[in-house]
């Protein structure tokens, strides 16, 4: 199903920048990096690595200018709303090396939402973008984001972020779907580790995760397969429930995502 | 409070590398990064940047290298049980120029805890660290995390990562304690931004954040005040309390954990 006619044989890469004081505090849990993660891989596009930065212009300019070389898209989120702590868009425009400018199309979308009376100084701060940046739409509260190049600067706050970004994961070049299965089971992983590790060897195309866990007290085990290629994560699924049983396990296949019928039946 | 005479007046500051496959991919919502940083604020140790990498050898060694120069502590998560995809402390043994050793404190505890007999290889692993490392005490599972310099390599399950920090965070210099004011209110925070960033600039010890959010479909506003200072704080404090009233909203006290009484009656 992966591998048909259209398939484009890409790895896409994506970068993540989570903006705020507020989550390297603990006082906020950032929500944004699993729900982007997730929709990445539906895009066929993988977030090879994120940065938490805080509010420090310095911080957020190299970390933008370091990430935006090695991937094909760095998406950023928070520091883009109307007060003093909210300055990604100025830091954007450094790290580019051009000057921050009101956007016309901004301005307008703003007086729209606020009316024009109501359009005051700070609320004109979120039209203010890097001079080449173009819009991204804010279907909850107007006030854009902006992409610049391959940048994409959204919202922190997760409504709007995820909004902003049902806008432009279309807009990104798709590669491969990551598919994966997840097998479960309540052996030790230093248990099955060599058997899993060999297995590993003979399916280099999968990338074989091994995560335990405690829930209730008890240890627990997933198994994640992740590949873009059908046939071999299937292969590769099979080996494991099979390394499981053998090891006096219980496997239960859990998330099968990929097309492989004997594991969805 | 915060400035009797024993105060150190130091500013320490941490990084935190996130190392594993299953944050970025979206599968796991990563829960140690918020643990980690407000156990490092008690302790007066300000989370300065996280990075979330993958289980990929040159990027967990490029995150270490560039971090732990940056900061007084690098802490890191993940990657130290007995699977093939445990890399972290290879990583660290190259980023550091040094090899690979079985730490016989190591294997004693791994024999302690699973019996001679069931030392299997892939135990043995947990046992390897790079030689110079110092052990980090396991009370969960025994395997231990071990330090190198300013670098911390903990595990990523959290119930076992919260007993390493447990273990280590007392042998880590303490920096002036961290305190912080929450106040909320209902307003747009482009209503209170002038005024905000006016107080801001009165008070430069201060940090000033404001952080909306949508809870049960309502717009709410967190003023969130951090300092080592805690007469500015107060100060500040009362002044976001007095420009909410001003703008008509109503200010709610949260989480005062600054010495004010005024704030706390």
């Amino acid at each position: 199903m992966a591998n048909g006619p259209s398939s484009s044989q890409k790895t896409l890469k994506a970068g993540l920048i989570v903006i705020g004081n507020e989550i390297l505090s603990g006082r906020t849990q950032d929500a944004n990096t699993q729900w982007i993660g997730d929709k990445l891989n539906q895009r066929g596009i993988r977030l090879m690595e994120v940065r938490v930065v805080p509010d420090i212009e310095d911080s957020i300019i190299s970390a933008i200018n370091d990430l935006r070389q090695k991937v094909d898209y760095l998406l950023t989120t928070g520091g883009i709303g109307p007060t003093h702590d909210d300055i990604t868009a100025a830091a954007v425009a450094k790290g580019f090396g051009v000057e921050l400018h009101d956007d016309p199309e901004a301005v307008r979308l703003l007086e729209n939402y606020y009316g024009k009376q109501e359009l005051n100084e700070a609320r004109l701060k979120m039209a203010q973008v890097p001079v080449g940046a173009k819009l991204i739409p804010n279907p909850v509260s107007a006030a854009p984001g902006f992409q610049m190049e391959n940048v994409y600067v959204m919202a922190g706050v997760p409504r709007i972020m995820q909004a902003m970004l049902d806008e432009i994961i279309g807009t990104m070049d798709s590669g491969d779907p990551i598919l994966s299965n997840t097998v479960t089971c309540a052996l030790p992983e230093s248990v099955i580790a060599f058997d899993l590790g060999e297995l590993q060897k003979q399916f280099p195309t999968v990338e074989i995760g091994s995560y335990p866990h405690y829930r209730g007290g008890a240890l627990g085990l997933s198994l994640v397969l992740r590949s873009t290629d059908n046939a071999s994560l299937d292969k590769a699924t099979e080996g494991v429930i099979a390394l499981i049983h053998k090891h006096g396990g219980e496997p239960r296949a859990l998330s099968i995502k990929s097309s492989g019928a004997a594991l969805n039946g």
